[in-house]
Parts: C-alpha cells; sequence; structure tokens
C-alpha cells in the first residue's frame, strides 16, 4: 500500500436542519460540503413528526446520499448529520454517527465533533452501574449521562450530562421536538448557525451552509447550547466563566478555505500566514513551488510578499482521492508516482521554494523533494507555514504518536538532512498568532488551542493520565 | 407475492459449543442442522481466550456460515449460535442474535428461542430507569436485567434476571468462561444436552448432535441453569418446584424428524398421530396422499392402520426454498402452482385422502384441494393429524391473529364447503395425547403446553394484558 | 467442502412463450419449474416488437427473475429462456444462455438443452474463416452457421446450419418474428408444445406447463422444427427418416416425476421400475427405505411388489440446497452428515433394504450404508432401479470420467464390498425396457439412447474421435 | 440531477506493457495516470505465455485494479489496459476494453482511444457477411476485419484492416507474442513509446510513463506502426504519404498539464495560450480568477502577461469527483453550490478577470459569473484561452450536439449577454497557433486537428454523410 497521504485529520463534522421539508436532502448537502471533515463514513437521522428514521453508510457521502431511494427513506422536516473519520485502522459500522438511543421521553440523536478526554473513565463507571453500550465511540458515554439523569426536560438532562464531560465537543442533538447544537466552553470545535427561509441550521462551518444558499448567522458561543424547535431559538449557557480558546488547526489547514472563522475566511488567514513566514525568513529563489492543494494559498501570499513567482511545479492527479495501489515489492522500488507529479520543464535549473502548511511525519515531503530534485532542480528549500508539531492531540484531531512526528525527533538540521533539502524553515509561533491578527499569544491564557506546537493542552487529560487504555473498549471486535 | 407457505413457524434455534478448537465450524454445523427453526438470519459469537468475535448474518446459514473467511473471523474454544424467524414482516439486523453486551465482568453473548410475555413491560421499566435499549428484541431486557443485578457472580446476576423474566426461553449465553444454557420453568422450549470428545453442546434438538457425530447426553430440565467451563458442567434449579410442560407443536410440526424428544423420534410421533386419526374416523379412500413434505409421516401411520395404499399424488417443487415470484395480477389468476403440483394420472378417478399436520389459514390447503380435484379424483376428504388451532401463541411462535386462524372462526362444516372437501376431520385433543404415549390430558397440570387447540394458556401474559402494544419498540425505524 | 451429491445432472432446460403480454413473468415461471435441469445461471431474452432485451444470472431462477424490476426490463409478447448446468467447475457468465447474435435480418436468441458432438471441429473451421466467437459453448458454432448460411429465410439458413451440425439438441430460438422449436433427428432431449390462450409454448418438459397452468399439446417430434409467429404454428421435417430413440436418463431420474413423457408420469416409470427390480431379485427384508427424495418412486414400487413396508428411515435436510460447508480436517473426520440422517429408532434391529435410482461414483451410497449400519441395522441391502453406468456421456449430460464411475471398474461383488452391502442388485436393462412398456430391446436399433449403460452411442463422436480437447475453447480465461 | 460539469471529454486512453514481471500492475498505475481521459470503466488483458487473462470494471480504475487478487487475475509479463468514457447515457458492460477475440492464430487484444467515421458502415457490411458483433463499439469492425483478412502474419492482417478504416485512432493490440501500438495517419489522437529496463510501452501520455519511473522515448509517429516483441521492437510504416495533424484539444484541456507533447510540457502550452490571450486584449482589472482547475495554467498566464494579481477566488470542492446530487425540485431552486464556492472576501469590490479554458454549453460559466457576481464583484469578465467552440467532433471526442454548442449559436454579445458578463473574449485561431509556437495557421494543410474552432474536418466523415444512424447498433439492450 502507498500511504497517500501525510496529514492530520479532522476526525469529524456535523450538520442539522430543523424546519424545512427537504431537512435530509439539505443535511446530505451539507455533508457533502464538510466532506474534508471526515471520509470514512457518513450518516444522517431525520424527525418525521412520529418516528425517526437513520441511514448510515462506510464511505463518501457522494456514494450513498445522492440517491433518491436513501433520501426517501429519511422524510421530515429535522434531520441531523455527521461525517466521519476514524483513527483506527477500521471502521467499526456500528460507530457511525448520529448514535441514537431510545430515552424515556422519545428517542434522541447525537452528532459529535471532537474528543472526550474523560470518555473512558465515564465509559467504565457506567459500565459499573449496569449500563450496555452499543459502540465503541467515546460519544455514547454522554448519550447514557443524558439517559441516567433524574431531572425532567432535555435541556436539563444535557446540562446535568455537560457538567461529567470533559475535552473538546460540539455536539448536534435531535430530539422529537428540538434540534440541539452544543459548543464545549473552550469551543475547540467549530459550530455556527444559519438559516435559510424559515429553517434553522448548525454546522461544523460556513462553506456548509454556501452550498445550499443558507445565511450565515453567528458562530455557536463557547460553552453555548442553542435548542431550535418549532417556536424559535432558545441559548443556554451552562459555564458562565467559558473563555474562548478555538483550535488553531482548523484555520491552518482543517477548514474549507472558503469557510468563515472569527470573521475572515480561512483562505485569507492561510495567506497571510505564508506573508508572515515571508517576512520571517529571506530566500533566495527563483520560483514559489505549492505543495498542492494544502499549499497554495501561504504560497500565493509567500509570492506576493517575496516578490518571486508563483508557478505550479507540481501536478496532483485528482483521481486519488481516497484510494491506492498496493504493489509489488519491485513495484515498490519504482518510486510510483500516484498522486504527484513534478512539471519537470518548468522545474530544470531553477532555485525552487516549495511551500506547504504543516509536516506531520515527514513521508509527504520526502517525496516531494526528490521528485523536485529527480526534475534537475538547482537547489530545493522547503518553507511549512505553521510551526513543528511536536505533541500529539486528545481533541478529536488524528494525530500519529510522538514517536511518528517528525518535529518532535528532529532538529532543523537533522530535518533538512533527512529531507534532503538545501534549506528548512517553519513559521513560529509568534508570526503564527500574527497571522491571527494578534499581537502575541497570550502564554497565561492563550487565544487558541495550539498545544500540538506549545504542548500547552486546554484541558485535563484524564483518560491519558490515568494510563487508561482505549485500545479495545468492546470486547466484541466488529466483522 | 405468491405466498408459498401457510405455517406455524418457530421463531429461534439455539446451538453452542464449549472446548473444542473449530467451536465455531461445529456451530456453523449446528445451527445447519437447526435451520428449520429459524430462516430469516443466523449469528455466531466465539470466545478466543481474550476477545469475543461475532458474525451475523440475514439469510440461512448455507448462504454465509460455509464460507472459510467467515469461520476464521470467529476463533476460539466457544462459540455460541442462533437461528431466526422473525414475526415481523422486515427482519431488523440490529436483532440478529447472538445479542451482546460488555457487562463490568466481561462480554455476554446471549440466544434466544422463546418469547417473554413481559418483555415489554420490563423494556418500559430499564429505559425509565435510564437503560438505552440497542434492540427491539425481548432478548435485550433479560440482559440489562442481568447487567443491573447487584450480584457477584454471573450465574447469581442471571438467577436475579430470570426472577423478573416471565414467559417462554430456552437461553444459551457465553461469557468469557462459560457456556451456560437454560430453560423456564415450564420447558415450554427445547433445549438438549451433548458431548463431542471433551465438548460439551448445548442444542435446541438432537438433530444438531446428530450432524457433527456429536452424543446426546439428556435434556436440559424445565427451570434448570446448566453451566459449562473448562472444569466441567454445573447444574443450578432456582425454580424447585417447576412442572415439565413443553410444547405439543415441536411433537407435530416443529421439530426435525429425526430429532429425540422425551425418548422417542419426532417421527415416530407423528406416525402415530396419523394411526391415531385413522382409529378415530375411518374413511372410505382408494389412496392416502400426503401434502408434502410435511403430511408425510402421519399419511404413513395413515396408511398402516387403516391399510389404504400410501403414494405420492402431490409432487414438490425442492427449489422453492423460501423464494417466491411476484407476478402480474394476469399471472396472479392463472393459479400458479409454484410449489405442488398434483400427479395427475395417480390422480384421476380415485377417492383421495389428503393428510396434513394441521391447517392454519387454510391458504394452501384450499390450493391443493383445488389441484386434486383439477387431477380429476372422484372424492377429495382431508384428514389432519393434529387438533384444530383456535388461539394466537404467544411464546415465541408465529401463529397469524385469531381472525385469520381457520379453524378459530368456522365450523367443520363450514371448512369443508370453504376448502371445497368431501369430508375434513381433525385429531382430537385426546387422540393427540394417547399419540404422545398418555392415557389422557390432565385437565388441572397438563402434560403439554397445548393453547393454541386448548386455549389453556401456561403462564400470565402480562404484555397482551395490559394493552402494551409492541408495534413499534424502538422510534428509529430500520434501514 | 463436503460434496453433497452424487448425481448425474442434465445440463440444460429450455422455455419459451409467443404471444403472451406477459411472456418474461411465464417464462421465469417456466424456468423455475425447470430448475432441475440447470441451477448454475438463468436467462431470458425477450422481444417487444422493436428491441430485444435480456437478462442473464448466475444462481437460481428464484434468485433474481422473481424481483420485479427483472421483469420489467423483459417487456414483449415473446420471450425465451433457458437454464443450466455447466460441466466445468467454473460457469462463464458469457455462456448464460440464451445466447444473441444481431444477424443481418434482425436479432437472434439461442437457447440449447443437448451437446454438439462436432461443436469443436465447427468451431475451429468458423474460427478459421474469420468468424469471431463470444462464448466457449458449443452452441454458438450453430448460431455462426446460421449467420453464414446464404439462404434467405431463417427457417432455410436453420436447416442450412442443422445439416452441419451432430449430437443431440433441443434448441429454442427467437427472432424478430418467430419463436422457433427444433429436436434432433434422434429426439435424444425433450421438447414440448402448449399453449395459454392463444400464447404458444416450448418446454423442456410438461411440468413447466403445469406450473402456469397451460395446456400440452404434444412432444416436438424427432427431427422437427416447429415455428411459431402471430399467424400460427409451421412444421418443418428436414430429416424425413429421423427415428425416435429418447434418452432413457430422462425417465430414471432428469426429468421430473410429474413430468408427462411418452405418454405416461414419469413417476409411474420410477414405480414400475421399482416393481421391476423387485421382481428381478427376491430379498428378505424387514424395511424398504429410499435413498431421499430420488429413490422414493422406486421405492414404493418395490414395496408394492414385495410387500416389504416402506418407511422413510432416512431423512433429508431440505435446507442443504445447493451450498455445502467447508469445514476443517478435523471437523471432517466426524463424518458430518449434512445432508442426510438416519432415523435410528426405525431402523435399529431390522434388515434393510435401501433403494436408489442410480449409482455413479458410489460416494453418496458409501455415506449412506454407513450411517443406516451406525443406526444398528441387522442388515443392509441395496437395490438400484437402473443398470449399472459403466460409459460416459457426450449428448449434454454431466458424467463423471470413465475411471470414476463406480460400476465401470467394479463387479457386482468389489462393489458390495466397497459400500460394505449385505447384497447390492442393479435392474438389468432387460427390465429397464420391460419397465418402459416395451417387450425387449431393440438391439439392433434401440429404441432408447442408454449409451451409459449399453455403450451403445447413437451419433458420431467427431470431437473425441479427431481428440479434439475441449478443456479451453477460449484463450481467454473469464473473471 | 445537477450536473457538476461542462466539459468536452477524451473518450479513451490506452496503455500497454511488454517484457516485465509486474505488466498488469504497471498497467494498472498507467491506467490510473490516464484516468482524466476516460472515467467510466478500465478493462487490463494480460498474456501469461499460455492464456489470455482479463479484468473489466465499470468504475475507476482505483476502485478496482488496486485490490491485489484482481492483479493476481491478471498474471504475465505482457498487458494491455484501456480507460473509456461512453458517450451514451449508459455504458454497456460489453463494451468495455480492451475488446478480445480468438483468432485463428490465437487471441487478440484491442484497445481503441479515437472513433471510426466509417465504423458503421463497416459494420453493416460484416454483418451482411455472416459475422457476429458481440459489442457496440466501432472498434470491434476493426477486429473483425483482422480475422477475416487472408493475409498470413498478424502484421499484414493488421495493415489490410488499416485500409479499410477511417477517423481517428490510436490502437493498442495484444497478441500471444507482440504488444503493437497504431497511429492513424494524421496522428489525431496520441500514443507515445516508453521504456523502464528491458520493458517496451505504449501510452496515451507521458504522464503515465512518469507514475511508474518509466523513460519516455518517442512519439509513435503519424501512420505507424510499432510491434514489440521478445526480440525487440520494429517499425512499419503502411501510409507512406502521411503528414502529421494532432487534435488540438489534447494541448488545450485534454491532456494531463504535466504531459510532454510535442516536446514541451502541456502546462506551458496552456500557460503561453493564457500570455497570448492577455496580449491580444487588454483588460482594466483587479483580480485575475481562474476557473479551477482547468483555467489556472492559463490565468498564471495571463496574469504574468498582464501584471494583474492571480488570486483563488473561486474555492472546488475536491470531493465532487464524478458524483451528484440529486435533490427535490425546491432545493434545486436554491442554486446549490455542490463543486464550486466563491471566495467572498477576496471578490468583494474587485474587477474580476474570470479565466477558463474553454466554454461548451456555458452551463458553467453561467453559474461560475452568477456566484461571482453573488460575492459583489465590481465587474465581471471572462477570458477564454481557446476559441469559440462552434462545430463538434466524431474522433473520438464527447461534444454536444451543434445546438448545444454555446458559440455555434450566439455571437459574443449574445453570449456576454447570456452570461451576464461585462465583457467577454476568446482567444483567436491565430492566437492558438502561436501559443502552439507557429507562425500561422496553414489554412490548406493545417498543422492540428482543429475542425471544432474551424469546421475543417481532417477525415471523410462516410457514417455521418450517408445518414448512418448509430443510435442502437445492437437490438439487444444491455441489462
Amino acid at each position: 500500500m502507498i500511504n497517500v497521504d501525510d496529514r492530520i485529520r479532522d476526525k469529524c463534522g456535523v450538520f442539522g436542519v430543523f424546519g424545512h421539508e427537504d431537512a435530509s436532502a439539505l443535511t446530505a448537502l451539507g455533508l457533502h460540503a464538510l466532506q474534508h471533515r471526515g471520509q470514512e463514513s457518513a450518516g444522517i437521522v431525520s424527525f418525521d413528526g412520529k418516528n425517526f428514521n437513520n441511514q448510515l453508510n462506510l464511505g463518501l457521502v457522494g456514494d450513498y446520499f445522492t440517491k433518491e431511494r436513501v433520501i426517501k427513506r429519511l422524510p421530515g422536516y429535522a434531520a441531523l448529520g455527521h461525517v466521519r473519520y476514524s483513527t483506527t485502522g477500521k471502521t467499526l459500522f456500528k460507530n457511525i454517527q448520529p448514535l441514537f438511543a431510545d430515552l424515556q421521553g422519545g428517542g434522541l440523536a447525537c452528532s459529535h465533533n471532537g474528543n472526550l478526554t474523560n470518555g473512558i473513565e465515564l465509559r467504565k463507571r457506567l459500565i459499573r452501574e449496569g449500563s450496555i453500550f452499543q459502540s465503541t465511540s467515546d460519544t455514547e458515554a454522554f448519550i447514557h449521562l443524558i439517559s441516567k439523569s433524574k431531572e425532567k426536560t432535555i435541556v436539563k438532562k444535557i446540562i446535568d450530562a455537560l457538567y461529567e464531560i470533559k475535552g473538546a465537543y460540539s455536539f448536534g442533538l435531535l430530539t422529537n421536538k428540538k434540534l440541539i447544537g452544543i459548543r464545549d466552553p473552550l469551543g475547540i470545535r467549530p459550530l455556527v448557525l444559519g438559516s435559510l427561509g424559515k429553517a434553522k441550521i448548525i454546522s461544523s462551518e460556513t462553506c456548509a451552509l454556501d452550498i445550499i444558499g443558507a445565511k450565515f448567522i453567528r458562530e455557536i458561543k463557547c460553552g453555548e447550547i442553542i435548542a431550535i424547535d418549532k417556536d424559535g431559538m432558545k441559548s443556554y449557557n451552562p459555564f458562565p466563566n467559558s473563555k474562548e480558546r478555538p483550535c488553531i488547526f482548523e484555520y491552518i489547514y482543517f477548514a474549507r478555505p472558503d469557510s468563515i472563522m472569527s470573521g475572515n475566511s480561512v483562505y485569507e488567514y492561510r495567506k497571510r500566514m505564508g506573508k508572515e513566514l515571508a517576512k520571517e525568513y529571506k530566500t533566495d529563489g527563483d520560483i514559489i513551488i505549492p505543495v498542492p492543494d494544502s499549499g497554495v494559498p501561504a504560497a500565493l501570499g509567500y509570492s506576493i510578499q517575496s516578490k518571486i513567482p508563483f508557478d505550479l511545479g507540481i501536478i496532483r492527479n485528482h483521481y486519488v482521492g481516497r484510494t491506492f495501489i498496493e504493489p509489488t515489492q519491485k513495484i515498490r522500488q519504482l518510486g510510483i508516482k500516484l498522486k504527484h507529479n513534478p512539471n519537470k520543464k518548468l522545474i530544470k535549473g531553477k532555485k525552487v521554494i516549495l511551500i506547504d502548511d504543516s509536516i506531520v511525519r515527514g513521508t509527504t515531503a520526502i517525496k516531494i523533494v526528490e521528485m523536485v530534485r529527480e526534475a534537475e532542480a538547482l537547489e530545493v528549500h522547503m518553507r511549512v507555514s505553521s510551526p513543528p508539531i511536536k505533541f500529539p492531540d486528545y481533541y478529536g484531531i488524528d494525530t500519529p504518536k510522538k514517536e511518528e512526528l517528525l518535529a518532535a525527533n528532529n532538529s532543523i538540521k537533522e530535518m533538512e538532512k533527512k529531507l534532503k533539502l538545501d534549506s528548512l524553515h517553519f513559521l513560529s509561533i509568534e508570526g503564527l498568532y500574527k497571522s491571527m491578527g494578534l499581537i502575541k499569544r497570550n502564554s497565561v491564557s492563550p487565544q487558541f488551542t495550539d498545544h500540538c506546537f506549545s504542548g500547552d493542552y486546554p484541558t485535563e487529560l484524564t483518560d491519558k493520565n490515568e494510563g487508561i487504555l482505549s485500545s479495545q473498549l468492546s470486547l466484541l471486535s466488529d466483522n
């Protein structure tokens, strides 16, 4: 297997509609726009006034939820969807969200973007008390907490449960009366509010509002619960002292460039990171080449700032998608160029400055540099529009273990050598905060969740600190 | 759709092996031998010393569990299987058994043959207390009761739960230490014990021991719990006053003719029912024709007793299986003979005595009689080797509603007219008990569960009496 | 893999309808009734007045052609179908019949039951002349011959082609004007004519007329071409001197017992074979047990003649169908009873006479005898209601090679020993002809094709005699 | 259905390897690199010294030919592959290439890129002569001509056949001895020669050599036959007077930008087209925005020439691929932005110059302009880096009918109005030839096949001129 990608991946996207006769079709479109947030599975639950209906599928949204017969099985004026990328090699069907439970008051569907840092501890306690889990997902602990709450209303039950969970979470919930959006007290993962005529929408990003022509109202606030029903929308604030600290990775590469976050397009933030990068280090080069497609905005910013021309020196095969070829050992040695091919005529004899948005394991970088060298570049420099990734994440991002993170185990010099670069530079943390429009990082109470660069984790890591292993939550291995 | 069958169906079969390296392959074979007890789905859970593994499939055992790759996914020295026939039009994947739950002490798999008559009441109570159900099956209530028991050992937890459930149940349970077989206090559904070398086996019928060459030890007693582990076998008796009252239908047509029950082959009981039937009513006929294949043993018995020759006057197409053709209205009027075809040359000009083991709705009988008449029989008589079915079942048999039961709504005369018979007779309840080797039915404490004939239900019918409707247990309709 | 069967199989069934608006649905039903003639694939071509439409499927008729969407893709008032069993381990999709070709005058679909004994010679010649074959089937040579004929009408083209082919063939052909039925000059394979209202039908057997309530008109004669179109039916006789010599195997076990052949039911012929068998050899026994299901009619005949009681001592699992379990070596040694189980209580202590219709390799017989012995029979005798099979077939029957035919390589004594029988007897060839209502076999011009018993092949075996191997006709191996 | 694309598509790609033990795996990789030339089906035939093997699949190369089991079914040192895009709504499985035929001398596999302009005429003649076609593809006529040739060697047979066919063709052929590449006398479609160690390769484009690290030898010449076998490579030239006239569309947008054609990268030609476009018309604008992704190289060229900054004002969702959502009418009115989303913050208040490589029906352009206007651009100008498409193609490109071609039915003014543009300009034919490095178009003998712009078709259009309709070649409609 040729691994085609060396990316940190976001694990999930959430989308919900309340009050539209085509709620499920709109949700399918919304999930399609959020596809970059999770490609392994997608699911939609709808409520039709009487029954909940669900459709879950391993694979892309467009592979399944484009079919008329699928949408027809999801009638109703309210729908909640989810796209998911799982960190385990194998995706369990039973973990496809939205999860669903029959509570005493009626059904409850739940979509989660993020990760509970005390999910395993909660799971253990709940099983001890007699709860039976149907998935291996941390999300299910939250539902059991709601189910066991002695409170009378669903919102109060939810608040009961929220007080017990830790970590990063943007939840979408659907009951037989309400669509509910929740963001954790630090607002680590995004969640926005939109409207389409009289219908209300919750979505991980604004690009999913755009696809259906919906209006962006505002971001859901950190620690806020928004409950939408036929009488309108209500906001609850169970964490009065919460202070926003969104995940900086959304800006660097998770979010789609056309999404609006903190009042500006993500594309613009990325261009600014490229500009900052060019300011931090002057490099003598003939041509700026982005690593496609993620390096493009930063490369354009770098080119504007540095006045060195931007050009597409590496061509990407758009049919790669998530597939890969598994050839023989002999073939592997040929150095198959599945995803990228150098534009040799353009590169030959030039001093090349490669721009990418990040380096994780370095596996993509090493291949890119090699192919640029084979195309007879005179020099190859790499500039990275984010700081070195030195610490793993526990909030719903798929990062490799620390041992596999290139920058966690190598100095800049060592990395230059490993990647066969003439020079390598990363954007500084300060430069990153400047790109975000801030004067500097507040080291006491950082404006962003940036632990992968700084090691400064925003919440307690119960499961990790207690040494609870998550390798097999359910003893039942899946089919 | 041409409905190819007018049968009462058993809903389930249970099979488990403890202590054999090919536990799952043996279980697959055992389930295949129990296929007549449930054709809609099959499942196996194995335990390999570390993990539980499961494979579930909609369809016949032979369609899936014959594949090497499937059996390879079920390693271990202990396995528990289930075949199932559901009464609802649509079978839910999540209801395929064995059900599985992660309890505090480890995993628990559960296969159930029977039906809880207070399953819905229990479900409601458990949900009220915060339990989340993952299936719509009554069986799951039993697992939640075990999970919530405060007892320390699994057997004690099970006994706790048994004290709360009512109805008919033969359970197979598999934990990371034990294979457990349980029969309800009346022993309504069968469950037997066998051995293969050092391995122990539980099975709904002895025919599943035969297929793998295993030895039949004995029937599990009514109200008995048998727990098998590496140290041997233990018997528990939480219901000291229980008195056996097995379901008479197993003898009439559920069980396979080659199975041994109460010390004799089921085939022999059926032949005796045919003999009793011939004794009860003398009929002047030229030929005994069984309705294939279920009427054959009784017809042979009837022929021996009456000295009228037995012959195959109706030929069955063995490729029908469970499939049916859905032709147009025009075609339906042609009177398609999908399953049976008369042996015209044999029938023409004869006084025919048709023998079947039962009449449920009468839809098959009416077609059979019609085709025998078309083949120019001189007279057509029908003899049925069980009494008229007048009452529905609530113990795990798929009976139609009372309104659809032919004998519940028609006198013998009316049935003769509807079925276009020259005469119709059923075996009497007394005759039935005689065939079973008894002098007479004990009307105070009947020796068999026979409510479908007698209306005498052996247990309280909580859900029914409380008016609890079971139409949609989960609000989430299935895919 | 446990081979569940030791049968000679017929390779094909043909069914066609002309002049009915539900032609395809009727054809699906007809093929279902002919399912015993071929279980590996099924196909239907219909003509709707403008286009030909086809649907081909690997598997049983009922698995595919029961679906409304499939029948909807086969509109038209004329349809031709085929069921097929292939002798090679692997069935090629492109060989599923009806084969279809665009000829100059329009489309031609062709269903074939039988085998051309010069098919390979013809194929070689046609390829030499530039024809391109799309299947590996011998049938295709016939179509190419039609396509290359210089005659003007389709019937004349067909006659041109018939003069070049040798062997056994019952063809159904469908053009944009006609449905055509053809039987070879010896009438080796069957083909009958029926009607349903104004529609005309051709079918391999009458049982497929019965399923749809159609009337049986007559058998198509040996060497006859019947062409049906909107103006009626025409008969052509290109082989004026042909003399009928149908395959005796149809009577012994290919045809369904309820089919009418040569004026009587096949069931009746089989019962008579049992009677003849009882006349030829007196055996002292307590019980007649048929090998289910094929031995039943002969066993009934034997019982009537011998006065020894008939009973079901071996129970067949009807769910076996065409599936089989592939267990481990360890399990294989257990002597798995997948298909049959002895009725032990019945057999114990008895002198058993087993009746089967034939012995091919002997693999089933050996297992049956073994299980009857295990059930503690006092003696086990076997009586076979056809003569010993000593010669392979080349006319569309799946026989094993001569080396594998038990009777071709063993004397009766040797067979008794191998099968562990107290005695073994086969019906004599003379007895067989008597059962067919004849005084004796005409050794100069036998009334039946019986080479498997006699070695007397009815036609030239060109391909065989020329040493032409058929192992891979097309170099292109299939997917 | 939201049609996601308004492109002219190439219909095919060809790739073959001779002399490598991993021939099929290399071919799968090569086809993957040629995926842009055909996304509907892919096929590979290999020869293993004894047998031909094939695998055909509807769908992308990466969906099927990445699987180990698939490649294992394609053993051998020689392989030939094909990717295909069909113009008909429905792709027929039997048309998936390589087509295969058993000829007298052995098997022949054939992959075709292009279209025969007398294919239907030839088909009719061949059927008249008794040939039976197995596909509806024009390619098959070529194989029948080879099959019927009286010549002795395969190359001579091929030349015989080539003299009868007209139109555009790059063929790859595989026999049991040779891999053969053929380009038509005008070299309309591309075909190149490469090597990997001792193995030889033929490929539609050089990018497929790059993916496996193969060396580019040279283009196959117009009218040339290259026959590769174990003894080396031979060139035949049956059309001595042929003069190259390759299809200009390959340069404009069919070929991958990283492919080398006529000595330069396609990317470079496209950048030059953008520069020429900027020279032809001066436009006062603030920002150059490419229509992604096809407009990017021309936009970069335009930006360099015009000094107006290049930026990504339209973001493309890379998950669209070939899927589309089929929503309700209500949803359709929302103006779903499935594929593109404007980068609103960037566009607002700017004079935008949109660059695309072509306009076919105008459906994409109208949506793009609309979304740029909604994003509040001050002005919207469009510049197209190829001339107006006014004439349909008959050489293997999927063009709409003339009635649907925007530029065939509208003046520039009318198009500006329809597309709601402030101005619209196309590159002139002269400018296009300049971009190709030529001084001017030779109107007597044009250097490129450019009839879509000029109406100057390079060959006779037999089928079209004779009024032969191609709507249904085979009467057999496909499943």
